[in-house]
């Protein structure tokens, strides 16, 4: 029987959500803590990759076990053995056909940067030292969105077949993170940035790239009509550096 | 010639504001980098004391140094130097008398309690495993305003000659973190509350022990009146336990 699990993780302490040799990973957790409670070898199919350090909220895998699984009672088993940063939301049967990484029809990633220096945020945002033109790089976004090949944001080595990718939105907002509304945290209007990418799929390193990019339009270093020659480029060497992962989460996957 | 310096700090790797031997402190990093940017030996007093992994932001403090100092020159060169887990907002000059802990009249802190299995908040936030009725928290927390004795919450041991304070306000709020506002994170309405205390001055181990007082009565094992029990006490082993350090934040330091 084919369960579903939905679940969240803070990826800090992991190597990414794929099962690597010697390095800690969300799948491998997963798998043992499952493996000990079910008392048979299981794999877990997960939504995609995530890299190393990469957040996730919302994410989506895939089981088969054995049939009529108290479902409620294996969450709960599941939290109380798993490592503190996955939390499991939900287990629950699903259709035998469910497959949680082919069955994604959309995938949105959030990048969260703050430009003034808060210790409260170092874990899951990148500190920005430049100034940054919110509205350039809102400008270069527009040409982000529509089915074309983005190899020119794709980690050299990636194993995909295609680099075709359907972006429907891509853009930046500013936003005030609760130590600031709680605690008064002293900022500026502007100072916290959040970049949010939605898209049928997602190539290795692209979000990173991509922001990365939009950071160079930012800092007024390349205009915004740039994005359109990196993009037509289809050459990662053309684009901008990646930025740090620890400030990119998974948010959501759409069936 | 008096410097006042208003900072932020993570208090996660500290055992505290105050130096002590063989253990990190703010006081002792700030001492530091000071006496190396003036080349001379610097004491900077804060204002009170906060307890190992205790967060604050606003905090203030102050030092005596060279007539004359480029004070926005000194903030970024402190804030280039010290432990990212500490921001420096401001640095500038003060009254030849300004006292950072003496003419300080009211101090607010605030503490942080998660109810739902919550990777991304377990490092500021106390994961309070028990359901809590938030109105008979409240109930209980009327009765602490006022001018009175708080040895009841007042760790044993504590070196300080009286054991009044003017309490102003107590009072319990629920509220939306940034992941779950920004990232869809799944909770249900009251998993996150935030406990708020204002008063002129604290004792030791003070407000984590008035927070694990009003825990057993939202828990339902004590009725909002024990509150006033445990203040005629004036026994510390009457009033609940104390809850962790690194949900705390000290918010504010009025002058």
């Amino acid at each position: 029987m084919r369960y579903k699990i939905t679940l969240s993780y803070d990826g800090t302490p992991f190597s990414g959500w794929q099962i690597q040799p010697n390095a800690p990973s969300i799948q491998e957790s997963l798998q043992r803590v499952l493996g000990i409670l079910l008392k048979e070898e299981i794999a877990v199919t997960g939504a995609g990759r995530t890299d190393a350090g990469v957040h996730a909220v919302g994410y989506v895998a895939h089981f088969d076990g054995p049939e009529g699984l108290d479902t409620a009672a294996l969450g709960y088993k599941l939290n109380a053995m798993l490592p503190r940063e996955i939390a499991v939301h939900c287990v629950a049967v699903a259709a035998p056909d469910f497959h949680a990484r082919f069955d994604a029809t959309e995938r949105s990633y959030k990048y969260f940067i703050h430009r003034v220096h808060d210790p409260f945020l170092d874990r899951y945002s990148w500190r920005c030292p430049y100034q940054l033109d919110i509205n350039a790089m809102n400008e270069a976004c527009r040409y982000l969105p529509g089915r074309r090949d983005f190899s020119c944001f794709e980690k050299v080595g990636g194993a995909n077949k295609t680099s075709v990718c359907d972006v429907r939105y891509a853009a930046w907002k500013t936003y005030v993170p609760t130590h600031v509304t709680e605690l008064g945290y002293p900022c500026r209007e502007g100072d916290y940035l959040v970049f949010e990418i939605r898209a049928d799929r997602f190539l290795r390193n692209m979000v990173r790239a991509i922001v990365g990019t939009l950071v160079e339009i930012g800092r007024g270093r390349r205009e915004p009509a740039w994005m359109a020659e990196v993009l037509a480029s289809g050459n990662r060497s053309s684009a901008g550096e990646s930025v740090p992962g620890h400030a990119l989460f998974l948010k959501e996957v759409e069936y």
